[in-house]
């Protein structure tokens, strides 16, 4: 919500972060969502879907860099990867930093955010133009449905699970993302904070990524542009371990060219509090 | 700041965070600061310190944790451990979890931090009338130049560096915490945010810690009380090394009676993302 020159994002029913907001960039309405791009005095440039921050031109680094390599530096041939979501195009540029992609599909639903990144959001969207991104306006669902086997990894750049984006925490969704990925594929897909969705992190881990995939697991980072600082990953494997099959030698070569990931975040990423432990044992 | 029924945390100028209160429980002036007691709809009882969260009931655990066992955990006989600021109690109920501390020394400059924590924060303060505690109502620095070599860990829960707690950020003070321990002693102290304070964390870590140390290293810790989510602490030691010379059994023990520290948080804590590195390499 605005107030005065602050934008407030509602992170429960009683607790709200602020920002100081130089100029409201864009301001409207697309099938789906409402889309803000504000100039922060702090943050740099924001996006806000349905008032929910997505990126800060400041701290998306986080965000995109712990999504994209964990599984990438993992898996030994990454060719095919697919971002579900993700419009904003941060994922597409982290993914793109591994020479051995020769396709990345980003099938967002709503074409809006992609204009809109494009046309706001330089630093995310940089890459959406190259010639390995082929970008689908399609529901997730549909896309899925329609090419079995198909990918090396899978990345779910999923907003919250409310509206739209609560389709994507559905067990469906994960079965479909399963059939969808190779006999060596990785899922890999945010999921919340531990501080804040407990239940959410124990039903996606025991209910979806236990039952369907021979290897599951959940990892941490810092994320500042998201409530509580602390947000998780879950991984589904057929093949690779996601912490044990790092290739150290791609860790190095991908952290000459980040801020956050390095190897040794890589291993430590997997590391849990008592209290987030407890959710997954 | 309070707006109708919320506390404002002020983080930067143009940053903030902000609660649902169900009632102010205390609000007053001591010598020193503006100390405000709140229930909280979201996060429980609140302690604020010139309008900045100290403590919550519902996540204090992580920060007082985090501060206490990692050094409790790797200097092999941690009987006298000296503690400056923290008057609201919940570090010295941590370092009370390990059998082998005989003596616990609270020394806090402002009485009235301690009286209300006792009286409002039961959650905190439950250990501070133990008898293994010794409170001094003194100025850090006094205490410290009268106690030479007399303690095997020092922890400095402090404020943030403004105003009163400013002092505890110079060099001196970290001379006289060097001079306070003994010849295997560890200093650890609450650095702020990386993602805030680079040029505190910065000059600390090599205008302070490396001059006087023969062994200096930063560590992390998710804290969702503080700006960011991200918290650090610096390490100053002259024989143990923080997170080589973890005692897994130690952490095991007191693993069993923590809700964030483990032997894996204790090893993967000292990984730092690339920005971070930067900082102190």
């Amino acid at each position: 919500m605005r107030y005065k020159d602050w934008f407030y994002e509602q992170q429960t029913e009683n607790q709200r972060i602020g920002f100081r907001i130089k100029e409201t960039i864009y301001s409207g309405y697309s099938k789906y969502q409402k889309i803000d791009v504000y100039e922060t005095e702090e943050q740099g440039r924001m996006l806000t879907l349905d008032d929910l921050i997505m990126v800060s031109e400041k701290f998306e680094f986080v965000y995109h860099e712990m999504l994209t390599h964990i599984p990438l530096c993992v898996h030994t041939n990454p060719e095919k990867v697919l971002v579900i979501g993700g419009g904003d195009g941060g994922t597409v540029r982290e993914i793109l930093k591994h020479d051995e992609v020769k396709k990345a599909v980003l099938c967002e639903i709503d074409k809006e955010v992609i204009d809109k990144s494009k046309e706001y959001l330089p630093f995310t969207s940089s890459q959406l133009d190259n010639p390995k991104v082929d970008i689908r306006i399609q529901d997730g669902f549909k896309y899925l449905k329609d090419n079995k086997s198909k990918f090396d990894i899978i990345l779910v750049d999923s907003t919250d699970p409310v509206g739209e984006g609560a389709k994507l925490f559905e067990k469906d969704f994960y079965q479909l993302c399963h059939d969808a990925l190779s006999e060596d594929g990785m899922l890999v897909f945010q999921s919340e904070s531990p501080f804040l969705h407990k239940d959410l992190i124990k039903d996606v881990f025991h209910q979806r990524l236990e039952q369907l995939f021979d290897i599951s697991s959940l990892y941490l980072s810092f994320i500042p542009d998201y409530p509580m600082g602390m947000w998780s990953f879950g991984v589904g494997s057929k093949k690779y371990h996601p912490k044990n099959d790092l290739i150290t030698e791609k860790a190095d070569k991908i952290a000459k060219n980040t801020r956050y990931y390095n190897k040794d975040i890589h291993k430590a990423c997997f590391a849990l509090p008592n209290f987030v432990k407890e959710l997954v044992d």
